[in-house]
């Protein structure tokens, strides 16, 4: 039976889940994968942590050389995060020609090139599974499961945090204030909850799940961004008077023009199957040439589920002899020949607030016409204060410039109407 | 780059639209995946049907000894399905040292341990994604992406001519015969539709999903199976009023007490992600000791999707040099270790006639007490004919033979109630 040395640098939440998958687990996948998983060694300069997870002290390495220069270590998982002490072990670890497996979605985001670079220079193997969705099996799914198929659309809730807090906000009625809270208290959110909820966490799962799925690196820099925090109670509530659930929704689509890529609220159909993906749940809705259209939906958290992708990567980096890497060529950027769409077509809802006087539609719709913007959908209500009333509209797919266009015109109708906030809409 | 030739036995539905993705991807498979694909032979007695795909004449075989003798043929696709001339032309072509591709549930389902061994005699590859839910990668999920969990529940919704009836039924009002005739129509059931409304024909799926899922051999025949084909109308508007969906669930457990496997029509509470999995899309909800929940979504049939499971097969195949064989242990049944539950726990929906007279409650009710099953939620409605009252009964989880034993005392009961329906609930 083959036998498989694994060390683990960082013992934190998603660390020691793996810790406690590994050793529970060693004498199931003795059974059932006929590989011998030994953790080897763990790198956590909290002693004491390490102790009480059951970590042997002989196996409490004090430094990465330690764990690199150890013969019996043949995979290094890496759950610290960020891209500083992380990159500089993961290349070690690398370079030492050990295989790296990895939750680290900032680092394969920014520095997957390098990664892979010495990855191969060494022969070594380099899985990230973790870095994206929790323990949902995008990543292998994407390599192996659906590679026979051109993906031409991607639209994901892959972020725990925000859904968490837009779930709240839209069966509860809570603020958005309150539901952010409330995430921090279940340990959800971070103290500092910027990376959740202004986007850049489903922003970096987005460059590596849209790399792979298009075959092209897709970098950061080229991700549309836009967060949650000022989304509102009433826009939630009107959204929902329309039949549709606000998602942060993280989009990907290859189409004849080029690529786009985005992360924002977007309002789903109520029957869409992402509009019921609630909770601290994530899912992923692929649409590919030939699978036509597929959903993978789980746990986008948390040390087992986390642990399940770390620990179904080592298992398949100890029974395979190729090292796959990725299809999108070690490259920092796209192939020169890529293109990407940055004036993107979608429905949207705008929620105006107009002056109740007789004149006001015609003159917005006028505005409207003049960019080839139609409406579907509309719903005035009554005036509630200083003779303004909101006005809530839902348009046909049209150009993300001509509505920025037509929201600045309409906002400079001095007395007229304020665009009080601009949403965007997939049926 | 590596040149890999394929052959297609049989060029029905599944095997046209494999020959198109491989002929209309062959670049973007020699761009992306590094391998070169050729179909280089087809089976196929319809020589017009082949030849109206665009198939060479010179690539039309007669035989399958022309196949399986052509030593530029690496892996065959048999999508012929049964058990007759498909189990015997997969045997000459592992036989041959050929890589096999199918998507024949029935014969993995029947003959797993006989095509594991000849395969693995000639180092052959052996795979069979397509023969469960279509374009979903269920089992490339189960081998190399959920491998590091114990499985200890599997729900599927997966088979899609039965969900496209109840579908009909549940959304429409349509009655079964109705629902039936409308999905041959469409071509979604066949003009004997046994297979599928009787479960046959997910049951073979649970087969191999379960003895992936568990790591032994659940042969068909531990498989209790009950069908659609008596579920009426009336009983699905009961269920709806109380709050439930009723799908054709094929389930499998494993626990403490053993493996229970099972094919039968089953109320979802409409807020389980399962409940919303309409028409002929199909669903497989996994519970994993790591991972938690995990669902897989998507298209459970049709050339495109089957088609697409069938090439990531192939492709899998050609980029990895191991052929990893099911971790079932080649047999035709399961160790001797192994047992099997069949007085499983459920909840139940029970559907009574009740004479319209005092004391009638009191007498059934006595009857459940006496086998220990609680009753969660009752409705009874007005009287409608001949004096009598139909009722509702949902109980809490209990054991099967206590609801046929109890069935049995309140059928026996003369003159007070007849048990019109029994089935199953999941909560």
């Amino acid at each position: 039976m083959k036998k498989v040395g694994v060390a683990i640098l960082g013992l934190g939440v998603v660390g020691g889940g793996t810790y406690k998958i590994l050793t529970e687990h060693r004498e199931f996948y003795r059974k059932t994968q006929d590989v011998d998983i030994v953790v080897e060694s763990v790198l956590e300069l909290n002693r004491e942590r390490a102790l009480s997870l059951g970590v042997p002290e002989e196996k409490i390495a004090s430094n990465i050389a330690e764990v690199v220069c150890n013969p019996d270590v043949n995979i290094v998982v890496e759950v610290i995060g960020g891209v500083g002490v992380a990159r500089e072990f993961v290349l070690s670890a690398l370079n030492a020609g050990k295989t790296v497996v990895t939750s680290n979605k900032e680092l394969v985001c920014k520095f997957s090139h390098e990664l892979e670079r010495a990855a191969k220079r060494q022969n070594a193997g380099l899985y990230f599974e973790a870095s994206c969705v929790g323990g949902v099996p995008i990543i292998r799914t994407l390599l192996d499961g659906l590679q026979a198929n051109h993906i031409t659309s991607m639209m994901g809730i892959i972020n725990g945090t925000t859904n968490y807090i837009l779930t709240k906000m839209s069966e509860e009625g809570t603020s958005y204030e309150d539901a952010l809270k409330q995430a921090q208290a279940l340990g959800y959110a971070e103290a500092n909850p910027t990376a959740d909820v202004e986007g850049f966490d489903a922003a970096y799962k987005l460059s590596i799940l849209s790399s792979l799925a298009f075959h092209t690196k897709v970098p950061f820099a080229k991700i549309y961004r836009e967060g949650i925090s000022s989304v509102t109670q009433e826009d939630i509530a009107f959204g929902k008077e329309l039949g549709y659930v606000l998602k942060l929704l993280a989009i990907g689509k290859q189409t004849e023009h080029g690529i786009e890529v985005r992360v924002h609220p977007t309002y789903v159909k109520k029957e869409h199957p992402l509009a019921s993906v609630n909770d601290s749940f994530n899912a992923v809705y692929l649409t590919g040439d030939a699978v036509e259209d597929v959903m993978l939906f789980g746990r986008g958290a948390g040390a087992l589920p986390t642990g399940s992708a770390i620990v179904s990567d080592i298992i398949y980096a100890a029974t395979h002899s190729e090292n796959r890497y990725s299809t999108f060529k070690n490259n920092a950027t796209a192939e020169k020949d890529v293109k990407f769409v940055n004036d993107f077509k979608s429905a949207y809802y705008l929620r105006l607030t107009v002056a109740d006087k007789a004149g006001m539609l015609s003159k917005i719709s006028a505005i409207f016409g003049r960019h080839n913007i139609s409406i579907v959908e509309m719903i005035q209500k009554a005036a509630i204060q200083d003779g303004k009333v909101p006005l809530i509209l839902i348009t046909h797919v049209t150009k993300e410039l001509a509505i920025r266009n037509a929201v600045e015109k309409i906002n400079a109708l001095e007395g007229v109407a304020s665009v009080d906030t601009v949403l965007r809409v997939v049926s």
